[in-house]
């Protein structure tokens, strides 16, 4: 797999993990998020709607500590087709991003027409991209 | 969706993601693993295969910070049906584990009759389940 073909895989899987550190303990933090990617930069929405209080934990971790990783990983009964990209970069919570709502909507239909989905975001601008897949490294 | 269907849902999953400290700078580390449960318990194999060093840094991270979380999500394009468990634990290194090995080669039979893949695993002792779907929290 080169680079190029990791970016690609990423870009087209519809969740990614987004991992972040426990702004209090230093404990990891993991929830799954819809996403879009542009170039070296990866966009997912903040929903607008009620949300329970571990959900937005990831924003207050990502204030205290911006680095952050994500992983896409594709899982095959046959282990010869496995492979997983990781993401490790430098996150932050903006109010809204034009770029990252275009690209968001372009991705997810749930986010067409549904202009109220899409406000604060994180961003999330990539520092290194690694990659694996059991036919190479196997 | 009650603890015990949340603990189902993550032990039926092939695949979850073990989120570690990185030893060195502090920084999240994400691996997807294969994994089998045995109640409070979580093991995954350490392969025996020659590795690179990125897939061994989840043992020196979880020797310098125990702390670790796994998470397992479900994604559909019908966003109701969307979920996720996450297990937030104590994890430790063993050189193997006779019912760790026999729980991994019970759910994946790409273990059984392999059995130089079972030796060193990491096994995680939950510390909190915690899961959402969109149904309910949505």
């Amino acid at each position: 797999m080169t680079e190029d073909e990791a970016r690609r895989r990423f870009a087209a899987a519809p969740v990614a993990r987004l991992a972040t550190i426990d702004h209090g303990t230093g404990d990891p933090h993991l929830v799954p998020i819809c996403f879009a990617v542009d170039d070296d930069t990866i966009y997912s929405a903040v929903d607008q709607k009620p949300k329970t209080t571990p959900d937005l934990k990831r924003l207050r971790n990502i204030a205290a500590h911006p680095h952050v990783t994500l992983l896409v990983d594709h899982y095959d009964d046959d282990w010869v087709k496995v492979w997983w990209v990781r993401v490790d970069g430098t996150a932050r919570v903006v109010d809204d991003d034009a770029r990252g709502r275009e690209l968001l909507a372009a991705k997810y239909h749930q986010y067409r027409g549904a202009a109220n989905l899409l406000g604060r975001m994180v961003v999330v601008d990539s520092v290194a991209w690694r990659f694996w897949s059991y036919t190479e490294f196997g």
